[in-house]
């Protein structure tokens, strides 16, 4: 049991102390107090809170200003070790973070979402248990999940999510709570990759935020303050089954006609590019389904390096109709930056190319006055960093950091989720 | 001059107790004390400036626990008056509101805001100047206008509006800045119905809320947590020139072709009515045509409601094309309310219904779990109402809030806004 009782208020201040340490490297308690606005009794009361739970400690020694130089406060983010993993539709990766959002022992494995949860997640945990017995973790202090799905955030579980048999309301967020004893949240990847973006690139502009997803399906994250917004359910974002044409005969997998991802996204182009073979439209494409056997999106995406006039063509189809959602979410949201990620997105500067020319064309001039659009992170493990941010940011949120605090570890919180 | 020399932490803790006790009510200092978590000699610190600026008066006594019954502690909403304007595309409405929103005085007159800048404005300040002399006003604190366009919020200055020719980038905020010598704020009169509406009905469902006009033309007002988002440049929510159809050959007022507002706002419902007379194709309408000379979007509405064919699918077409983009947005934004104003909104249950029916169809079954859709404020100073929820929201934000007090009046503080 802890030594202290907190309340939300009492909270809310030593989030605010922790939040100032945190992005101060190294800091005097009179700054602290004077940064704060707090009384110095109150400041003093919770850095000891803070100095107590392994969050703060005392390093190197300030100025003097005449009697004993006074040791300098820092932020610690080695006391708590947090478990990330990203589930993607062929695949899964891990890795342990600090609690400033460093990540290490990233790994990754074959998979199939379609499996359904049993077997996936006992894959996580098979990937978490070997990382904890070889570092000999004991610290965990939570554990961030991509889903590549809908997610209520607030329960921690998947959302009738159209490409995953079998997880619709599993509940992931209890199994890993009871199996590791410690706080768990989930979210779908494309949400984590925004927030990874935005560590990645942080600042003003990356504060408005909207990161796109072109992979197998089309989805979006949106930043508005830095913040996540996630929306009343928590699906904001998911513009892949966006109603784009009327003309289309397409089914898409969701089963409505004429969305987004089903004209645009990496199934829609390997689709497609099975039609040019049969057309005989394609020499690139042709040749490379007689070795491979099979095609991908990510054939087409090398036809169109190589000068394919078909594959050409066809990234420059996706970059348009992308640009068309776009061009109303410009007008609608405002935002500062876009950025484009997710398997196709290798497809680089030409579909970079087409996204812009038709999101400048049909949005309003004053929306597109500083707007910047450019391609995503080329790192792989941009979901996990996000994963990581999520993590660090909801300890640090005053309604948690009241529960963890009073019962003394955040590993014992796991029970309020539920 | 003022006695105090606050900074931004000090501002933080002052706004936090004006919060705390223009929310309770009547309040004790201990209770003050213990709500902010803040010690008691911050807290009493806080409340004394607060005192002095006549933000607070020392009410009723409160409960005695011994010694001398305490006085308790009341936000003084008579503190100062605002200022408050509407402008439309044909006339203007005026008011004055105290610091809790309860709008007094509301005068409405007939103007064209293709008039300029000048002139309308004037005819602003000689209502604004009639109320003052007959109410003797000598406290304003700040002045709340909306214009019916684009406006950059943070300097208070209409951006290329398309139906204010002579606005362009006019100063709107130092006009009345320098006349009346108070802190000016300026926004699209969207966003300030958007605000009105959150004000009429508040609650947790509002703070997730996208507000739909539907006049002339076609606009949004978004807002998460209960607040405006504006976008990066301030123009969030100008859903109007989205482009919905690739087949029409109509050229809207902005110049692009196919723009929501070209083939569902009010003046496409009044184009498409001639129309409709010229090919015989309403009897309705053809009669009042001969009666009143002219036709007006608010025929086709009483067509509608009378029962005649065209109009009630004209009104029925104005829904759904709306819906198509609101089914977008739900999908991208997952807001827990929608609301439907404007002059095109009297249409009423009909216009609903096919909205509705369209969202509903289109849009994941997740964002729309806990949607609620409904017609707006029938109170026509909504608006009105918004842009004094704007001032006040503004005069009590920390960095203004610490300016006006180290100054000792928000009427000193219009020179840093320019």
């Amino acid at each position: 049991m802890s030594d202290y009782e907190l309340d939300l208020d009492d909270a809310n201040g030593l989030a605010k102390v922790i939040t100032t340490i945190r992005s101060s490297g190294q800091i005097s308690r009179p700054k602290v107090v004077r940064q704060t606005g707090f009384s110095r009794t109150l400041a003093t009361k919770h850095i000891d809170i803070a100095l107590s739970s392994g969050l703060l400690y005392e390093g190197e020694l300030g100025v003097s200003t005449g009697g004993r130089a006074p040791r300098l406060l820092e932020f610690n983010p080695s006391a708590g070790t947090l478990l990330v993993a990203e589930l993607g539709a062929s695949g899964l990766s891990v890795a342990i973070s600090d609690l400033a959002g460093n990540l290490s022992q990233v790994k990754s494995f074959n998979t199939e979402i379609s499996l359904g949860p049993e077997l996936v997640l006992a894959e996580v945990e098979r990937a978490f248990d070997t990382i904890i017995a070889e570092f000999k973790i004991k610290n965990i202090w939570g554990i961030g999940i991509g889903l590549p799905g809908p997610v209520e955030f607030a329960a921690g579980i998947p959302m009738s999510p159209p490409i995953m048999p079998g997880w619709d309301r599993y509940p992931v967020r209890a199994r890993f709570a009871d199996k590791y004893d410690a706080p768990v949240w989930v979210d779908n990847d494309v949400n984590l990759m925004a927030l990874g973006e935005h560590a990645t690139f942080p600042g003003k502009k990356s504060n408005e935020l909207i990161f796109i997803k072109i992979g197998s399906g089309i989805g979006a994250g949106i930043l508005t303050h830095g913040r996540l917004h996630r929306g009343a359910q928590g699906c904001a974002g998911d513009i892949g089954h966006i109603a784009i044409s009327e003309k289309t005969d397409v089914i898409c997998r969701c089963g409505n006609v004429g969305c987004l991802e089903s004209v645009a996204g990496g199934l829609a182009l390997a689709r497609d590019a099975l039609d040019a073979i049969t057309d005989g439209k394609s020499k690139f494409l042709t040749l490379r389904k007689k070795t491979n056997k099979t095609i991908l999106a990510q054939d087409v995406i090398e036809g169109a390096k190589s000068g394919d006039k078909w594959c050409v063509d066809a990234i420059n189809n996706v970059g348009n109709q992308v640009g068309r959602i776009l061009a109303m979410l410009v007008n609608f949201h405002n935002p500062s930056l876009i950025v484009i990620g997710g398997g196709v997105s290798a497809a680089g500067d030409q579909l970079l190319a087409s996204i812009r020319e038709t999101v400048f064309r049909r949005s309003l001039p004053l929306a597109t006055r500083d707007l910047e659009i450019r391609l995503g992170s080329i790192d792989d493990s941009v979901g996990l960093k996000g994963a990581a941010e999520m993590v660090i940011s909801e300890l640090f949120e005053p309604e948690f950091l009241k529960q963890w605090i009073n019962s003394g570890h955040p590993t014992r919180l796991h029970s309020h989720q539920k």
